[in-house]
């Protein structure tokens, strides 16, 4: 992780282009690399974290610390206003996930190992949950679509948004609850490294790090979603793009570069775990979440995606219900999975 | 049963409403009430009958009596020309049955045995005609959302009510056919206590309940539809959330506590075999009776279903598939069915 | 195949019409007859030629050449500027092969085998195509109704047209050599006779046949296009139907009889891998490669279907998924099947 590290100097660089007042892009270009490493980190540290609690509560730290920086993001495109693109971001996790992080996990163990075989019961679950988070994506637009009143329509999404929101968050906490009872892991891996490893780091080493780390990434997001409009007019990436495509890729690299590794070390179980939990994650925890806390703001998000954000995230989730149903993988998979993911990315670069 | 046979005294109430004439939403409210226990008895002689005549046979009567309180309600709507409300009752009994009956049935179940398992081709021949139930639902909702030139709309979507109602109903005898030569149970359980119990009325008694009761469903359905439109105005409940919510909760109460009471006693086949049977009849065999009946009765019911109504089925449909799809159920999908159908409820009042 | 080969004589039937000048609707229906036997000569001598190779290059063989028809109908198709025509023969292929074919072969096996098995894992392959397939059908046409900037549309249009074509034939490619390497029979099967028969034919001789048939079909190809146009007038047939219904089936007539003989002797595992492999070639080859030509050609074909076309093809691709899932199949199965392709021809009809 040396190299990634050096990344970190980004950091600096983005405080310092501020105080220069270089242009926002370069600024909007920094926090973008400078959230990675520390993203990174993040995973690391809670890692480290959950190897002194153990498995049972150490799943739980490490579901919901990994994704602080997509928490962040989100809460301070809210803050910001920028609604689509917090929704936006939220469908590119999800489809990033669960095409793009396993295409090229299981297309790259795939090469490697012929066919690799997973225990089919294990990603049940995530997948059950997946199934109903794609049911809340569909449920609110169907609504937004039929119901021609503008005043109910109004009304409607509201309460539709808070209770879905609220049922989504209690549906996590049962999914939690049912993992730690039946010992099966529904959520987040043990161990992204596959193994029982023991903790290296202090304990208060990993607690300072992961403070500092979250610190870093909320200036940095902060700075992100301060400079993503400047961006959009200067790089000239339309913003749907950057929500759905850029933002998703930064918070994942951790996520990313495990599911790979542990597909190339014929461990696609882990794999599997880490971008399927990753993604019913995102949609069923830190989505409602945003949803209740722009509730209690002030300010609703109202949970109602774009169309084709819909139709992405439902057609991937089905597709890989499909390719992850007969417990095997092989390299056309991840090709097929990968492949869809680029289609999706050129028909959001022209939406 | 005694207690639930107390309801039946709304009946006299419901008739005493009308003679005093008082309001017309408590006279609906008084039908609504006495179709419950009607329900169940017509259940109850049904399964007695049906006990005299050997299971296959006796399946058969089950599979044609055990939806008379629905066939009723839709008969007396058509002829009040309340063609949304029957679509409605239609599609929230489907939705109904997949997802709260089951979900209720599957959750108590879970808590109470953990993991339950059930033989996953018995259900399929079931599920399988409800795909088909679900695309028969999507394609004419196409049509008309497709075809612009009005007088062929009309003209095609006529032509395709029936003879997409005349498919539906030979593909369900082919379904009985194919059920009485495989000897495999496609049809309603032979009986919803779970084992071979032997028949305790007399059969003389059993054929006059059912003719009796039949007899009241009939007289309070007609007393419901012809309340509806007061209940609509007076309690300000949406006709849609009426057609598809609470109508379809009265002519399954009887469904509803079998497969929960089974489920309890760790029969989840049971279970999945009343309400998704229920569903299936309801879909392939009420529905498009009704709809020949109402091009013979001259006033055709065109078989479009509300573009959400389509959606929300079709979702039921599809998560239902997953989560049965591997012979297991656990708590936390009776969790997900059952929040699923709040989330319909709560956007269809507001639709 | 001899009393077939009477069918040959509507080639010069074809001729003389034109020469004479019948009415176009007459050179039109010659045309129609004359393909079918073309079609299945065609094949025989794929057949025959793969005989020689052995059966991995045979497949390849039988893969790229058994879509002759089909191509020559999209190419003419293309030349003409009857674009819709051409995208809604691709769509009829594929519905046509998975319902039409398909569900005969096995309502005819199930009625004569009762429960027909096959090797789940044979077909798997061919389907995650078609789910791709599906997929690809959806992304444009969702891409279509949802951006509404005319502008960008055309250009977002073009490039997703163009890419997606691109990727779609990497991944055919891809599949072929996946099925080369794993020796597993993704593409057509190595004999459409279900045995590892001899080669009967001289060399020599397969090849005059295949190239002089092709000549032939290209020839009634581009009179058949040619004369569509009269015969909506004049057949007062809709464009869409003989697109979608007519000329698939034209081109479709010896996978059908092969793929029911199959099934009939009991080798269902043949019928499945003809059928589906038929539609995901049509998908995954013919229509990208035609989207290609069109593009050197200099007149684009934009690779949208009708909504109603990708409605109808992503519930065959749906409701085949469900059916193939278990590895057995039922006369009731292949009834469900093909009453859906005859009410999508319903509906197609009223479109």
């Amino acid at each position: 992780m040396s190299y990634l590290n050096l990344l970190l100097l980004f950091i600096p660089l983005s405080f310092l282009g501020q105080y220069w007042q270089v242009g926002d892009s370069w600024i909007f270009i920094a926090a973008c690399i400078a959230i990675v490493p520390l993203a990174v980190l993040i995973s690391d540290a809670t890692e480290e974290i959950a190897g002194y609690t153990g498995p049972k509560i150490g799943g739980l730290i490490n579901a919901t610390m990994g994704n602080i920086p997509e928490f962040f993001i989100g809460l301070f495109g809210l803050q910001a206003g920028l609604h689509e693109l917090v929704l936006a971001s939220m469908a590119g996790s999800i489809i990033g996930n669960i095409l793009f992080v396993l295409g090229v996990s299981i297309f790259c163990g795939g090469v490697l190992h012929s066919t690799q075989t997973f225990d089919k019961t294990v990603a049940r679950s995530n997948f059950s949950l997946l199934c109903f988070a794609a049911i809340s994506l569909v449920v609110p637009l169907a609504f937004k679509l039929t119901q021609h009143d503008p005043a109910k329509l109004e009304r409607g999404l509201s309460v539709l948004s808070f209770s879905m929101a609220s049922i989504m968050l209690l549906i996590y906490l049962m999914g939690l609850v049912f993992s730690l009872i039946a010992g099966k892991n529904l959520f987040l891996e043990q161990d992204r490294n596959g193994n029982g490893k023991e903790a290296k780091w202090p304990l208060r080493h990993a607690v300072a790090v992961l403070a500092a780390t979250s610190f870093f990434v909320a200036i940095e997001s902060e700075l992100l979603v301060s400079k993503v409009e400047a961006a959009v007019r200067e790089l000239q990436l339309p913003e749907l793009f950057i929500g759905i495509i850029i933002v998703p890729i930064l918070g994942n690299v951790a996520e990313h570069t495990s599911a790979v590794m542990m597909a190339v070390h014929n461990k696609v179980d882990i794999s599997l775990e880490i971008a399927v939990g990753s993604s019913m994650q995102i949609a069923m925890f830190v989505a409602p979440l945003l949803v209740l806390i722009s509730f209690a703001l002030g300010n609703p998000l109202i949970y109602v995606y774009d169309p084709f954000e819909v139709i992405a995230v439902s057609s991937a989730i089905l597709l890989s219900l499909y390719v992850f149903q007969d417990g095997k993988t092989y390299w056309l998979e991840g090709a097929l999975l990968t492949f869809t993911y680029v289609i999706f990315c050129v028909a959001f670069f022209f939406q």
